[in-house]
């Protein structure tokens, strides 16, 4: 038996439906139809379209911060319609629903006790969509998991999740992977990845200086770099916006650099 | 009586307030000052505004996917301050609360069980303003319909809702209605409203091809057509946005041409 | 002891996090998980950044909407990182939590019952980052306020919160304080501040006329001015924006003089 709180279950959503749209509206009005018990919290709504690695770093930075047992339904799904999986991950701390495509590839692998290829069509609504698989499968899976069905119900249990290629990263070396609303820039790069001793860090080539503790130690209007409150290096301007002050519009152009000083 | 949950009732609200404001925020404060055991959900904030086409796009596809009991409180309302009805709507599965004027077209004349206009101020806010019967007239309403106050309570029985003018469309000719959070382009033909046969969909005079049944169907970057996961014939990119490919900023400028192959 | 509902608490959120992030839902988490039994409910997560008195108009015209005991988490918080205090503010109606910047200086001195420095890092995360006390010290004091722990216990009383500085407001002269999502121009002055009799609105030097009760007192697309459902001043156009008609960008360029007709 899974770990949720059938009394008073938590689902929370991190999708790139958009707010603007009905389909997040669609998705907690079916779950709310199938369980009226069901508290369903968002995380993101406005994860950019189609980009599974913001979507996994919105959905890793915030899951610890929910109860035990909390069901994290995740829907970035290019690949909706394709044969990529449904799965049903399962930690000793809560659950995860979504498609198989690197979304959930910041959990270790040994954080993981069980993996569900969901294909059992019963939990499914009777006619599935090309296109809106959130709804018509997604959707009412998490209702039922958070009615308690067992997730070995949905499907066979597979070995491993989707992890994204490439070799290992370069120490010092890395690239912005998400932009705030602030327009705060967040890199590759945990406090792990940083060299020892003093740095420089460097974004393209512009020289961003140390890593400082708060915003209040540059002037307004001047960039700074720091660990966020995540653990990633983060490029920012006190009380300003990076992105603009750097005109990043596409984040897979960037290159961080960190430099010894 | 109405079919409301007094014990857990369910609101759902579509609005265009947006979400920048506190208009949503004071409607829920309101609802959940009359009535704490109300659960608020919302199918959209981000109406376009004043866009009651698009407000009813958003409610119709929505709606069925809520549980029996709903209460659907829709404003989109150019009108307000003007004699323009507001009216409380009951089928057999809901109710919808909002002005009267073609957001609720949607409901066929048979599905419509009852229609009270709504005039008793004894469940209005004491000082109805002139510019937010959202919060002064309709969220009141709605939270005293959750609490199970019926709906003839509210007001006269009336025998229609307002229906969009116009006479019957024309088969295979349609325009946009509504343009969604990726671009997608959902114009106003049905399943029932293409001719049989090959078709080739024409959006102003650019060929979108066949009616497709998946994104993948096209290469990355290039315009499809398909039914959406409401029954809408809708034109999308595969990977992109097809309103900024077609560079369509007023959607009631386009033409949608089905012609035989 | 305070004035919350502990069976079944109300929290709202007024914030500048913006809506495309996971900061919203990371506070909505933590509050769920320290107590589950609380309602969240935005006011507005779409504060202009850092923009203090805008998130004071914003709370200001939204909390007496919700029931008593309601516990009202407010951050914009430009000085996070520096010096400034965290309050909790009683009044006879309910609870406010959030940086002492000058946010809830809308409540007359009369109408405080008490404010608390909040220090008592029992009640914090154990790691506090310099850059997020909204997850690390506001919202677990607001889910622990939730739960009935009692104000005093988070710290000393102090007598006073910060209030904005500047003299007196001159009689019919004022400035834009906020811009709604329609386009809607929220003037700093309130019905009191009119002077007596017929009177021109001027918004730097356009007439924008007298006050009037309905947008349609003018055609679509003109401009007017009337009072808004919260007692201010606002200029906005008939079925149109204000902000786009008089290209305002920087609201504190403006000027709104009101002049006898």
């Amino acid at each position: 038996l899974a770990i949720v709180n059938v009394e008073k279950p938590i689902v929370t959503l991190t999708t790139d439906f958009g707010l603007k749209d009905n389909y997040i509206g669609i998705v907690k009005g079916l779950i709310t139809f199938l369980n009226r018990k069901a508290s369903i919290i968002d995380i993101s709504s406005e994860v950019p379209p189609f980009n599974i690695e913001a979507g996994r770093y919105l959905l890793e930075t915030s899951y610890l911060n929910f109860p035990s047992g909390t069901i994290h339904l995740a829907i970035v799904d290019p690949g909706v319609g394709t044969k990529r999986k449904i799965v049903i991950i399962e930690t000793d701390h809560c659950l995860f629903v979504g498609p198989d495509n690197g979304l959930f590839s910041f959990l270790k692998r040994s954080a993981i006790k069980r993996i569900i290829s969901v294909s059992n069509s019963k939990y499914f609504l009777k006619d599935v969509s090309p296109t809106f698989h959130g709804r018509d499968v997604m959707a009412p899976v998490t209702a039922y998991l958070s009615l308690g069905v067992a997730p070995e119900e949905f499907g066979p249990a597979v070995k491993s999740i989707v992890r994204p290629k490439g070799g290992r990263k370069q120490k010092g070396r890395g690239r912005i992977i998400y932009v705030d609303h602030f327009g705060n820039l967040v890199t590759s790069l945990r406090q792990d990845d940083l060299p020892d001793g003093k740095n420089e860090v460097l974004l393209n080539n512009h020289k961003i200086g140390p890593v400082r503790k708060t915003f209040g130690s540059v002037k307004p209007g001047k960039p700074l770099c720091y660990i966020n409150s995540f653990g990633y290096l983060e490029i920012g301007i006190n009380q300003g916006s990076a992105a603009e002050y750097f005109n990043i519009t596409d984040s897979s152009k960037t290159k961080i650099l960190i430099a010894p000083n």
